[in-house]
């Protein structure tokens, strides 16, 4: 068996069952290897940076990495914008990347490059396989290593000669081991604090906001009358009716402060202090007040889980209120297209079990509130402000979940970045609602224009801000991609267009002219 | 004064006016000190591989800089793979990228990210700006070594509060320094070999290729006796009747050695030896007879004009031979659409001075054939192997030169990588046509899986290879970004539509099923 079959038969057998690809030359005898292997499901992406955020989604809502397939340095580059999410969402992604044969690296062919220090950028595991009878065990550790707590990118570069030559070996994938469980200090501590009757605040993140880890939080902010938050670039949130109710932590740095301003303890649960995501000239960034507490109960790379069960387990005596989210829904909104109405319509239809992508923007800033009490649902944010995400992470999340349903929320700004994901949708056939929010606009740089207190901005720069002169027709790009589509110009007519998009078979494109 | 337009104006000094931009909230007071100085040409692209191949193109045509403004880390990630590309073209380019303000870096929200890393990958001078005093001459600094011979890449990297704090200076922008000359040896050994009436190749790269270089080694070829080569990765080729004859070396591995076979002397002026991009088992990748003699007349950072002008002087007393291209076309052709068939069209009716982009990948390979003698005009080609360039090279190359016509022949996989390219075409009315050659594949993809001897490919193998299922409907994506465009199903509609582009203002998309 050459390196390339025994590079994919020990990624299936350490149950990595997913390749988002884009394979080019280099790449050959890999993608001669997966045309063998079955149990490896392979779906194409027309450009990397679909590839890279689809295996982000993937992994947001399987718990187990997918693996990426990406050719040489150039293909990783496309790839690395969301890569960069990826990084921030705390995933894990194995990334396999292509190089030169080993001899032919020193020629400085024109697509030589540095592979290893694109890879460092957002890994943190790098190899390069030095030869075929290893290239199995290096594949192993990678998959080790981006299950390793609390999920990670890793990147094993593979030389074209070590996937064409022989003597490889499948390797063994060694059992998953428990990460740290946090101190007894830590969870002491928070257990005080949580008694102390002060107003205090919980940030989490990960695997606390979702399945075990949000019940046993929310059956700790019961009984102990805390608050729970989730950040602001959120990787995956559970919730709606019967759901501890959660709060998102704002984007806009005022609003931020008004809601931590009457906490006097915030504790972490693997998250980061929160925080404005840009610096303004004269103004700090902290959303806490100065005299609040800030204690970590558990870092990322600590098991989360433990700490909130140890620390849940102090209060258990106690009888919880019910503060789960009470089922309730907007009344189905009619007439013109408003944000708030859109908002509405959202809520009052969404069914159980969506993933809903959120990338919506400055436009859908109203999502949240009208679905809180919505049927359950996930919902899975941009972690690392890369705009571009929303598409690929609907591919990668309906790939994950082929029995659930995804609404992929996003602007038209930021869908253009990564646009193409539209085909792989259509190629696979995947349950994906897209709804572009079409206001013409960079909205987010208008606002922060203003904000920054530079006055209004002029012809040119509005020329930088506003992407109409010519609008982008989003029906015309879904269709040319395979993916049916329409504009709707009322309440209504997207009320109907939603229930007909969860309802339907494959994806579906809704433009909402702004 | 701000840093910000501190930067700007010392650019402008500097005779870098044309900015692409992709900006974001940390280089909002950048775009405001844009907003106030009209003499910087501002193009925004949707996405950033678009601007930085829009400079890239830009920089060909115009002999000269322009900068791209990007948005951090991803901002530049998303650039990567273009600046790959233009690393290979030995272009000079300025990229501005903007940065978290000093003090706000610490805190690793969720846009931080590892910028100078990024940056080095494929920038000979990197920095980043310390305060708004010294801002000014940093870029002027950014400026002298994007310069440098070849033509360098070169990021400054502005922190917001470099950008929006006083105090900024225009700094002064020194005169360009002449690159070093061959060695006399170098130029003794080239006239030695030229005498020795061994059949020579000389392998021309940069201003080798237009302009006086490209006449100077018309002259020395003709009276010498040898054959001009230039490289498949070419940067800029001026061709057509009445200018010396040049041929590309090309892509596949066979036809190159077939090529070099006859010569026994290569004379290497700027450029590498010929080489297969790929390695495959089992062969031998240089073009080159082993008993061939390779000389470097002048290397890449060298004064090859000069090189070329001392060499040409040396066989001054000698009657030129006239071996510059006849003017010829081939007919206009009838009928079905065939691969030779487009190419005669192009050929029997590319009109003077057209400015031609080839990303055409296996389907215009006899293109260059067919327009050997048409009319004067540029070839510019994919030069780093990273697919995705033909599109953003046809917006810049159409910004430097507003009196020229642009044909940008693309493949339908490549196009896919940039598509929101054709968006800035349509929003700056560039005088752009466009040609995708729809074949729903990786073609060059599928030949290499045969070249590599695996067998044929699987129904998995395929699914990675064939971009079709469903298809991709460039007329719909073209409107969908406001550039009209046509399907063409005969060889007369394509020269209809052809020279309509040709005529008609603003930019056009012609997609030729295959």
């Amino acid at each position: 068996m050459n390196g390339a079959e025994s590079l994919i038969r020990t990624l299936v057998g350490a149950d990595v069952t997913a390749c988002f690809a884009n394979p080019g030359t280099s790449e050959i005898h890999l993608v001669r290897a997966l045309d063998h292997i079955p149990e490896m499901r392979c779906v194409l992406g027309l450009f990397e940076g679909v590839v890279t955020g689809a295996a982000d989604g993937y992994a947001r809502m399987a718990g187990k990495p997918a693996c990426t397939l990406l050719h040489l340095g150039p293909g990783l580059g496309n790839g690395l914008a969301n890569l960069h999410n990826a990084s921030r969402a705390q995933v894990p992604i194995v990334n396999i990347v292509g190089q030169h044969a080993s001899h032919h690296l020193r020629y400085e062919t024109p697509l030589t490059s540095d592979v290893e220090g694109l890879a460092r950028l957002y890994s943190k595991w790098v190899r390069t396989s030095a030869n075929a009878s290893s290239v199995g065990s290096d594949i192993a550790d990678a998959v080790v290593a981006a299950r390793t707590a609390p999920g990670q990118i890793s990147t094993l570069i593979v030389p074209a000669d070590v996937a064409w030559s022989e003597n490889g070996s499948i390797a063994a994938f060694p059992p998953l081991s428990r990460p740290a469980m946090p101190s007894t200090q830590a969870i002491q501590q928070a257990i005080s604090m949580l008694r102390s009757g002060l107003p205090t605040a919980i940030l989490l993140s990960g695997d606390g906001l979702y399945g075990t880890g949000l019940a046993t939080a929310g059956r700790i902010a019961a009984t102990a009358g805390a608050k729970l938050f989730a950040p602001y670039p959120v990787t995956r949130l559970e919730r709606g009716a019967g759901l501890p109710a959660v709060e998102r932590v704002a984007y806009v740095l005022e609003q931020g402060i008004d809601q931590f301003k009457e906490f006097r303890q915030l504790i972490l649960v693997g998250a980061e202090v929160p925080r404005a995501y840009f610096a303004y000239p004269g103004k700090d960034t902290c959303f806490l007040p100065p005299e609040c507490r800030i204690h970590t109960l558990a870092t990322a790379s600590e098991d989360r889980l433990s700490g909130l069960v140890a620390v849940a387990e102090a209060f258990s005596s106690q009888k919880a209120n019910t503060s789960t989210r009470k089922p309730e829904r907007p009344e189905l909104p009619h007439g013109e297209i408003t944000l708030p109405g859109l908002a509405a319509v959202v809520g009052a239809l969404l069914p159980e079990h969506v993933i809903v992508i959120d990338e919506s923007m400055t436009s859908g800033r109203g999502m949240m509130a009208a679905t809180k009490g919505a049927p359950q649902h996930d919902w899975l944010g941009n972690t690392g402000g890369s705009i571009g995400i929303a598409l690929p992470l609907a591919v990668g999340a309906a790939v994950a979940c082929p029995d659930k349903r995804v609404l992929c929320l996003t602007a038209d700004g930021s869908g253009m970045y990564t646009l193409q994901a539209l085909w792989t949708m259509a190629r696979e056939g995947l349950n994906v609602t897209t709804v572009v929010f079409a206001n013409n606009d960079y909205a987010v740089l208008k606002r922060e224009f203003s904000y920054l207190g530079v006055g209004s901005p002029g012809e040119r720069a509005r020329d930088m801000f506003e992407i109409g002169r010519p609008d982008l027709d989003w029906v015309q790009l879904a269709k040319g991609m395979g993916v049916p589509g329409l504009r709707v110009n009322s309440l209504e007519r997207f009320a109907n267009a939603l229930r007909e998009g969860f309802r339907g078979q494959g994806p579906k494109m809704i433009e909402v002219p702004l």
